[in-house]
């Protein structure tokens, strides 16, 4: 009757007090309080998680279902994670590793706005993987970037983002960025049918992002990067909502490595509240994650879920021009390439570096 | 000559390649690219940080000391985060441990606009512990918790807390909630020299939080509490500075899966960006802080620094009426002790027991 939601955890336990274990869970994550001392028959019943499957997974792992009523998230994202994982997460052994949601509550936070299609639409690439470039680094004065901005597009970048450590820093103000690097993507004449977009990155509380996007749009800018886990899930929420025209590229940091799956965290959730496109550390570069927890971070950003336009994965972190091949191997086109440091590098070659790299993402042919 | 902040890590390293992780990091939490790469002089010798010690604590765990330029803060709380430990908690075997602030960059932040003398002050209660109850279950319509608000303060407690679960559900409006609690209470004789405050929980995006503040205000309520981790660190900076008359509890939900040190977190950061009080698990509680921790943590929150007033420590997590003695023994007065669980558990007992609870309080002598 009343829809549920279902959270599965993996725990590190003794198989003895694995059941215990998990009817701690469930009670942490709804009551919070002894059950014994609980008059009230909507909340015995309703309320209270439920201990719904214990899964052994050999060698001291147990995953184990919990569901919970989706009236106690109501509609707020902030909500959401608190029901899930709170307290919980404050348990060293507790990893929250999926979730399932009603399909009304799915509908109620929306998904992307934008998602793969129309970041494929607004460069004018239908098929193909996308290209992404940063600016850094942090400490450069607006000019420096806006020129690094136009190498970029002249070698033929998609997106061109904002490192994510640039903020609104003394040396390199949010506005004054916004528009050295807008103005110079407008001297230039792309080599491909479109120009470069900028994508600015959002940092400060709510009200602060919400000018930053006015004047974000006054330059002309229609995507933006902020970090979920840094402004806070319902005011990204809320952002997504109130901006209708703006994609979002959500950033990883602060996303922790382990305790909440990254394909949950990064790929679903993140999806979930609107992201249209997410950074995440791809495998063999300078962050820890596995080839299969990429693969299954990518899948469920793509997935064909709830009515949920899809979400471009971005796989980055220490990428080389050189693994163009492997990465669309690996991820196909549904994808949008990030290399940074390694196109940097090249220096007064910027412009060459970038070319090769936007032809190698050109000249693929996806089997 | 520039201000710089000082970050602690904890890292699990093979010896042989502890300083080349060291720099790593150093590099990942500012410039974020090959430093070969980068021309700009002020960039090299300012915003690039530097490795100033490692240390080596035995058993594969070194204490790395890393500085980073205050400017690439500026003053926004969010961006301190990112700064301090952003990409660095996509990496499992790094802890934040501490950190240290130039004196002008705390005094930006601020700390507590209230502190342990107002709470006391509010309270009527200028030096003993104070005591603290939560309501719950989640479930309970607003008339159940107004009720177990008033047996709270008929047997004196001087704060009566929402649970962190209580959000803005359909079964329990914020709205509704302040208002049939605040009803309750202003019908209560109270034992003592003044009545319980209500605590309302502050759930959604920053718009949301204004709202429900001034539905509060309104209702007479002057302290509130907020989770930090989930609406973020600059939206809880935010509303603190906005809102001068009010006080703020801040909980530790979705504090634990992010891997900084609970003394820094919860007692030296929280405090900083506002926190009046801050909860957190005791030992031999629900949760897994080892007494040094939470004597670690209780410093932080208290200790003379940086001309910030001391944040009340809010010991919590399955608390009993029995370990009165211990915890004020192992904390001192300088604190407010919240029992839930195990004054609901008396049941139509629960204004006897919460009695005993604050009289076990009020007749402690500090040695």
């Amino acid at each position: 009757m009343h829809p549920r939601l279902q959270a599965i955890y993996h725990i590190r336990c003794d198989p003895r007090s694995i059941e215990s274990r998990a009817q701690a869970i469930a009670v942490e994550q709804s009551v919070e309080m002894p059950l014994a001392a609980i008059d009230d028959d909507f909340v015995r019943s309703d309320i209270v998680g439920r201990v719904e499957a214990i899964a052994d997974k050999a060698n001291g792992l147990f995953e184990v279902r919990i569901s919970l009523a989706a009236e106690t998230v109501g509609q707020d994202p902030g909500q959401l994670i608190n029901m899930l994982f709170g307290n919980t997460s404050l348990h060293e052994d507790v990893v929250l590793h999926d979730v399932e949601l009603p399909e009304e509550l799915a509908k109620t936070f929306g998904g992307p706005r934008h998602g793969l299609s129309e970041l494929r639409r607004r460069v004018g690439a239908p098929v193909r993987a996308l290209t992404c470039a940063p600016l850094k680094p942090q400490g450069l004065p607006p000019a420096a970037l806006a020129n690094l901005a136009k190498s970029f597009a002249q070698g033929g970048i998609d997106y061109i983002k904002d490192d994510h450590g640039l903020a609104d820093q003394a040396y390199s103000p949010f506005a004054a960025r916004v528009e050295a690097v807008t103005a110079a993507l407008r001297t230039i004449e792309p080599p491909g049918a479109r120009a470069a977009q900028s994508v600015p990155s959002l940092s400060g509380d709510l009200d602060t992002m919400r000018a930053q996007i006015a004047l974000a749009k006054d330059a002309g800018v229609d995507i933006v990067m902020v970090a979920p886990m840094i402004m806070g899930f319902s005011n990204f929420h809320r952002l997504v909502r109130e901006n209708v025209s703006i994609a979002f590229i959500a950033h990883p940091t602060m996303a922790g490595a382990a305790r909440i799956a990254p394909p949950l965290l990064l790929g679903k959730l993140f999806r979930l509240l609107g992201a249209d496109a997410v950074v995440f550390p791809n495998h063999g570069g300078r962050f820890g994650y596995s080839p299969d927890i990429c693969r299954a971070l990518a899948r469920a950003a793509l997935a064909d879920r709830d009515a949920l336009r899809p979400c471009v994965p971005v796989p980055a972190g220490g990428m080389t021009g050189d693994r163009v091949r492997e990465m669309l191997d690996f991820y196909g086109t549904e994808v949008m390439l990030l290399i940074g440091g390694a196109l940097l590098e090249a220096r007064e070659g910027l412009r060459e570096a970038t070319a090769a790299f936007v032809a190698a993402v050109h000249g693929y042919a996806h089997r």
